[in-house]
């Protein structure tokens, strides 16, 4: 991919999230009608308005690029390219009025993902990760911060009820060595330990679009994620996620987790 | 007391939040140190400038009134006024990075909560209660919104782990019976509840400081805010708190919680 190419693909992902913002933005601390998915988590017209016109975008202008987005499926997702869409993660701090949500972007080549946005577009920040690029926050540079213990870290995730299983223990032993625990703040927390506020967040369950723009964010910020065995995330592997800042405190995660 | 010393009142609590506000935004998204107090929760400098620069106008304008405050405790509590100051609830998202902290102040006459204010100054909402007045959020009017049963309600608490004990039961009673649980707000949950987003919030082990300017806030909405036994708060309670948008779900909430 030439510099040329990688900078249109980027602009072009900035059209996506502002699309999506714009349509976002009309919704929010409205009576928003509130529906129920299969899986009972909700979903609301903000949600549908915001993928669709994503899609609408990529359908017109890069035809031949694949489609994974959370509420409308999947299409040409073996394509070289395709666009991973959460329109809102975080719908439930959507529909209570509070902006840690954030629409979720990703540009995945050939299985990986190169190119990352979160954006809220009720404060107006933008994170933007590209592959070989530093991760920019409203087009300034940020860098992750330094933690070498667990003692020192600040640890998050959007809930306790997503360790199920044999995950409740682990995040249980995780959370006992940690400084300090803190729930709720989905995507934004990545947004935060890219920007140097947060040392760890560590989730279970999460989908291709939840993880795939956090990659190359918080990889070009000097971070890194990884399953909880260390190794690099698949589009196909199990959802549990550790996102850290620095090398040093990831490994204690890995350890720590996988200690039972 | 007349509606022109109420006046002049919320005209001074204003200021307060406006001093408190410029004290704290300096250190929002900075490396600022973090300390440890005695109960092990986290301080920073911005907590001790805000809370500062409280005092220090209502010793200066007010000095026959009481100041209870988080950092710098009690002086003249017994005073017909006290005004009693959070600087910064929700110290833990503040040093993450997340503007859901918020600068409480209340107004308490003799032993009532007449005033409160949330105060976030990063996104510039301010949220204000008055005894027999509309609340008002950034100058507007809000209400509370309709919820008849647990089972429709939104459910929020800081963290599950304020609740100990047998408290711990109840909450997961109360949590099992609502349409959602959601943590980390602070008190920015009880301004969304106040602006009809938020259903129930319910905590324990809170401080005259965290609830106080509560009361009027929320009341002046149309909701409630009590003990967990439904009766009115008091200064000298268990800091237990049930905050509500609708007295059906309250009672609701209530029943729910002592059915262990």
């Amino acid at each position: 991919m030439t510099a040329t190419v990688a900078d249109a693909l980027v602009a072009f992902a900035h059209r996506l999230a502002d699309a999506a913002g714009a349509a976002i933005r009309p919704y929010f601390r409205t009576p928003v009608a509130v529906d129920a998915k299969p899986d009972s988590t909700p979903v609301t017209a903000a949600d549908r308005a915001a993928e669709e016109t994503i899609r609408r975008l990529v359908e017109k202008e890069h035809p031949a690029h694949g489609i994974i987005g959370e509420e409308f499926g999947r299409i040409r997702d073996d394509a070289p390219f395709v666009w991973s869409i959460d329109p809102i993660d975080g719908t439930k701090a959507f529909i209570s009025g509070i902006p840690t949500f954030g629409t979720l972007i990703a540009l995945i080549r050939d299985g990986t993902p190169v190119l990352g946005i979160i954006d809220q577009p009720i404060s107006g920040e933008r994170w933007v990760g590209i592959a070989g690029r530093p991760t920019t926050l409203n087009g300034r540079e940020i860098r992750t911060r330094e933690c070498r213990l667990l003692a020192e870290a600040s640890l998050f995730a959007t809930a306790p009820s997503m360790f199920a299983g044999s995950d409740e223990a682990a995040w249980a032993r995780l959370a006992g060595a940690v400084r300090m625990v803190r729930y709720g703040a989905d995507c934004y927390a990545y947004g935060l330990l890219a920007a140097g506020f947060i040392d760890l967040v560590v989730e279970a369950d999460l989908k291709v679009w939840d993880w795939a723009p956090m990659a190359p964010i918080i990889e070009g910020a000097g971070g890194l994620v990884t399953g909880w065995d260390g190794r690099p995330m698949r589009l196909d592997g199990d959802g549990r996620v550790i996102a850290a800042g620095d090398r040093r405190v990831h490994r204690a995660a890995v350890e720590r987790l996988a200690q039972g």
